[in-house]
């Protein structure tokens, strides 16, 4: 009967059996340790006998074990217990050295990441890795919650199709049966559609976009979160997103400590709503505070992204800002015009520890309006059958509506505090990287 | 403020604002009604007033409304609440008739399949159409909560990739900067993979393949529910898949009474431990059964895939029924050989409802034997770099391990009694179909 590593606090004194994979040996001659890891945890193991110590020779990080011992109260063990008299039983023996150190923190420089990469499949195995997929298990559950407490119906919508969701040249095609198919960059039209059937949706799930650079903010495959919601106003959406970020943080915290620690993560400031500041306010403090004229700009610097957030923390006790009043003149053809000031769009983006998370908006559900601004903002026809079912959405009957969407990935990244995307990833997609 | 018509019944008497779409109008003249959709319901209501019946005037189905009236209770109408004396307010008028019925039952017969499917962004407001996919969210969410109950991690894992996962000619292949990317047809490899990180994994995710035909049985695209285990035995497995499917059975039919009711469905006896037939113990049933002479096959017939779901349900008060003992001779080169009879593989077909709706097995993980098997059954080799993290998985220390992959909308299909997979998928995709 195997015994779990994270149930073992309650049988000191017992004779127990873990199964796992060999994580570390110290084999000093006089006192020998190995670590044991499980999907629940590390024990330490101390290997007295002879024999036992003889099934281990030649034996790497990495073998896979079932150890029989009794179970010691050591504080200066890890979990505070450890195996002692133990006999082992070898199930899969590993006898080449791995390729990548797993028994370590790996660190995480930048400039090994892509040996990092290059080895995932045995670098996951290290504790520090599987930190950041656990806490991205909890955002995602957590997320999903949210949602489905909100009234949201979870959708599953195409990723191929017929023509490019937003145009651009950040789009893959490929051969679909002498047809040409593009893969979805976003489930946009698809969930605004989904507005007249549910109301309230939301999808999670991989998107995919051309992105010829290699940066430490872009991918060609990501994690999609995306939700979108009838009969609201842009302060309802705002008022979403804040619990929404509310929530997932402290999940996280309360569920991983441990693995928080990892990564010297320290818990992101939050009030419950998220302060609002307009694009121009902005510009105005950043160009009194650093001398940097940005004022009348149409977009935020990525430094004054970063101030902004430093500014937010300090004074307004938020790590996440919204910012308001975008100029309309830059806005996508969905988007909503403001009713009272046509130069501005009725969109917030979020910004989270120095950048853009997601954008959120109202969109345009006037079937006239949207033809108007799809004409006028993205040289696209009323009758081109790309957007036949989408504006038949709009024709038909649409409430006000608005949405958002951000990446799984990036949200893991600034919720632990990690310098690359990629590294929230489990097997990244770029330019230069279509393996393992 | 507005009430969601789920709201009603306990509101009787009161003053209330429903906002929602014009569901269905009878304007007799003398009694003139109308029914309002939100996300929650459909209410009834009785237009009295000549001012606000002629504010209806033009207005087609789908005109979104908002209702001001007086909750009165009704035991004739639906959800046993009426409105009256109603203030109507038209929010986004709607001129033109809707290209499909949108409010009677459709009825899904499949001669007009294609119709509903070209006209998909209206027909899904019908409540029969909705009520599918509410089935399918509670589905989703039971499997999830029942992984996470399990000690399961949730995954998310490239869909691009440099190589075909198992071969075949059904793999979309696409320029990727130059070179060539295919899509992936399922998480195989990487589930298994990830067994070496978090011993438990799954994920839920779209999974592509290059079907080439129109049946009513495939897609080119669909959801996967994969699932994979370390340290478990196949006896394991199929406990963990009875348990899988009782859960989504009862929470289907707890939660979706009245979804239910739109399509007849009945709710599918099932034990709680499936029964387990072997291949050749069916053969042998079906060939004393009807005469046909099955017995030495290597596969079931789809004739006999229905005839022993009938059988398992009369005789064994079971709708599901695992297949047990498949050659090895038709085994994936992943499988996993029998330790006590090498002619078989450790593998269970799940048969529900008279089709397969799942593949469970165990894995090869003893590096050797998987090379082998990879060489023999695949015509693959070692230093093929499409199978080197795969490989590598194996060499630096796997438990037994094993898991399945399930369709989405099969599992969504054969629970409400479905005929067609694409009912049972928003935006379904085939060799003739991209849109919408």
């Amino acid at each position: 009967m195997r015994t779990l590593v994270r149930e073992l606090p309650s049988q000191i004194g017992e004779t127990v059996t873990v199964s796992g994979w060999l994580h570390k040996k110290r084999l000093l001659g006089g006192l020998n340790f190995i670590t044991l890891r499980d999907r629940s945890g590390v024990v330490q193991s101390l290997v007295e006998a002879k024999d036992e110590l003889e099934k281990l020779r030649g034996m790497q990080i990495g073998t896979v074990l079932s150890l029989t011992g009794t179970l010691v109260a050591d504080e200066r063990a890890p979990g505070g217990a450890e195996l002692h008299d133990v006999k082992i039983e070898v199930i899969s023996p590993v006898t080449n050295e791995p390729p990548i150190e797993i028994d370590k923190p790996l660190g995480h420089k930048s400039e090994n990441l892509d040996t990092l990469l290059d080895h995932r499949v045995i670098g996951l195995r290290n504790l520090q890795e599987q930190a950041i997929f656990k806490v991205q298990d909890t955002i995602t559950q957590t997320l999903r919650r949210y949602f489905s407490e909100h009234d949201f119906t979870e959708i599953h919508t195409p990723k191929l199709l017929a023509e490019a969701t937003e145009g651009g040249a950040e789009v893959f095609t490929m051969d679909y049966f002498g047809k040409t198919a593009t893969l979805a960059q976003s489930p946009q039209f698809y969930k605004q559609m989904m507005v007249g059937v549910f109301e309230r949706v939301f999808e999670i799930a991989p998107v995919y976009r051309a992105e010829p650079s290699a940066t430490t903010r872009h991918m060609t495959e990501y994690t999609s979160i995306d939700g979108e919601m009838g009969f609201i106003t842009l302060n309802d959406l705002k008022l979403f997103l804040s619990g929404l970020l509310n929530a997932a943080v402290d999940d996280v915290w309360e569920a991983h400590e441990t693995e928080l620690k990892r990564w010297n993560a320290t818990k992101p400031m939050l009030t419950e709503e998220i302060p609002t500041l307009s694009m121009e306010e902005i510009h105005e403090m950043y160009s009194k505070a650093t001398g940097e004229k940005t004022v009348g700009e149409k977009d935020l610097r990525p430094d004054e992204e970063r101030w902004i957030c430093e500014y937010a923390k300090k004074s307004l006790k938020s790590e996440a800002v919204f910012v308001s009043e975008w100029p309309a003149s830059e806005m996508k053809f969905y988007h909503k015009v403001n009713d009272e000031n046509s130069e501005i769009a009725d969109r917030v983006d979020l910004l989270f520890r120095g950048v853009e998370i997601t954008t959120g908006s109202m969109r345009e559900h006037n079937y006239e309006k949207v033809v108007e601004q799809l004409k006028r903002l993205a040289g696209g026809r009323e009758d081109d059958p790309g957007f036949q079912p989408f504006l038949s959405a709009m024709k038909y009957g649409m409430p006000a509506h608005g949405g958002f969407g951000m990446g799984l990935e990036r949200v893991t990244q600034k919720i632990i505090g990690l310098n690359n995307v990629k590294e929230a990833t489990l097997f990244p997609r770029d330019i230069n990287r279509l393996a393992p």
